[in-house]
């Protein structure tokens, strides 16, 4: 099931991907003066670990396509989901304590690992519980998706300067970059999740809209002045039930004209900026390589 | 969701519970010359581990009652039932690295936890596959058991030892230990699962028969020679849908007539045997402590 779940084909070759956190915690340990080999076992660490809330998250949303492909919950069930979930959690701290780190560095690590691992659960306890909520503010959404999103993010820029031998204080100055590259990120997500056709996503446009997903747009437009756009959208989202075809296109285009793509986009670019300013302060002079490396791969799915 | 699984009141006091696998631990480290304190955070790791493992079990089987409570996925819904289970595996690991173990014998310790977890749900995925087996050998019986309830028991005893400074071998002659222990218990569990009344397990009567689950009992039963009593439960796990309370009735008193309580009664005599001679193989003297205790355990929920 995990094979199928990463695409392995008979040859042993998974199935391509951006790989973006451990490309992320790669490039932090190379612009810190380290080296692959010793942060491969991280980076291949962070990678089993998103995966496991892949695993998790495609349950708890309900979605049954990822990739392109039914998802492992869709496919096998339920209780085998969540199993193979808690497996690839395992696989991922077993990789980095399997591997070559040593001792102090390793602890050092699990310790990121881990507490990344109960932020994430954290900002998924507030995203699960915004379903019930009848509205959401911009302030509980960038919370909940600091921890969903940004916990990783800044786990892998903080792994690779661990991985690189950076001072305690310098890796955490990455945590905050990665950090602010998740919001960047997910905000990016958000707006693929509301218009992103399937060929480009794997997942069926609007699929987000379609179930209510409290996202950067739809948080943001029912932020505005009351409107008739707006309107659209606050019924929508009152609703009890899943958004049929013709609704999500409706929602789509009010949000469109309220401006909230564009808003989703400003928003993206303020994060960052901010990264920016964070790579300045803490004189991460190359930090707008890996700025770089995001917003390619931004473009690339977009 | 966390404080509601444990059964915490309003004074901060925890329900109070057998915590077999945190005593087998401590008693392990003060066998080994060790003290409380330096095996205490693995204590509390391993229940929290085990915790987690509940909360994603009552999921996966579909159980809405634990400890005379409504389960946490029965109460909130099956995402966050996923997620508190998540985040409680994230909390055992932080118990144990924000505590005051040394970073040799944590990175020792670990691992054990991280094989152990790792066991358990390679063992929950072959009982989530029995389900639709036409049939279950004692010997997949026995591989399933050893890492759903076996990994947890060896980890704790094998964690008691490195608490208490044991070299490596010795430590791995206490993770057989426990291993044999989990196998004793687990049977012992069965026969509670099927013959137990609710208000000493916590959980409907029969409620392991009603939902046809490959327990130690039936596995045996239809291993022997046919006969009417054999067709009754063979009939009855033939059949593709939950027991009512007529069937569960008909199918233990089925098993009773074969004999099958009284050949898990010897299964788990036998177990105890093997770890008396694992025990004696190994110089561990005092292994009675534990054993007694086991039972102890055993008769205060029978």
């Amino acid at each position: 099931m995990i094979r199928y779940h990463f695409g392995y084909d008979q040859h042993g070759r998974s199935r391509p991907g951006k790989r973006l956190r451990p490309q992320l915690l790669l490039r932090t340990a190379l612009e810190e003066g380290g080296n692959v080999e010793d942060a491969l076992d991280a980076a291949i660490s962070i990678e089993i670990l998103h995966n496991y809330s892949l695993v998790h998250d495609d349950i708890e949303d309900g979605d049954r396509l990822r990739h392109g492909q039914t998802t492992i919950w869709a496919q096998f069930g339920i209780p085998h989901g969540i199993n193979v979930g808690d497996g690839l959690c395992s696989l991922s701290y077993l990789t980095i304590l399997h591997g070559t780190v040593s001792s102090d560095r390793l602890v050092e690590m699990l310790l990121v690992l881990h507490e990344a691992n109960l932020q994430m659960c954290e900002g998924q306890g507030i995203d699960i519980t915004f379903e019930s909520l009848p509205s959401v503010t911009m302030d509980q959404y960038l919370e909940m998706i600091s921890g969903k999103t940004g916990a990783l993010f800044s786990a892998s820029c903080q792994l690779g300067a661990i991985a690189a031998g950076c001072a305690p204080e310098r890796a955490k100055a990455y945590a905050r970059l990665g950090r602010t590259y998740g919001r960047a990120f997910q905000i990016r997500d958000d707006v693929l999740g509301a218009w992103g056709a399937t060929d480009l996503t794997g997942k069926p446009s609007g699929a987000d809209l379609a179930r209510r997903k409290w996202s950067f747009p739809v948080v943001w437009a029912l932020e505005t002045p009351p409107s008739a756009d707006r309107e659209v959208v606050a019924a929508a989202y009152a609703r009890g039930s899943r958004l049929d075809e013709h609704d999500v296109e409706k929602v789509s285009a009010a949000l469109d004209r309220l401006g909230a793509r564009a808003a989703a986009d400003e928003a993206h670019d303020r994060a960052l900026a901010e990264a920016d300013a964070l790579a300045r302060e803490a004189s991460i002079d190359r930090g707008g390589t890996i700025r770089d490396f995001l917003a390619l791969g931004a473009r690339r799915v977009a």
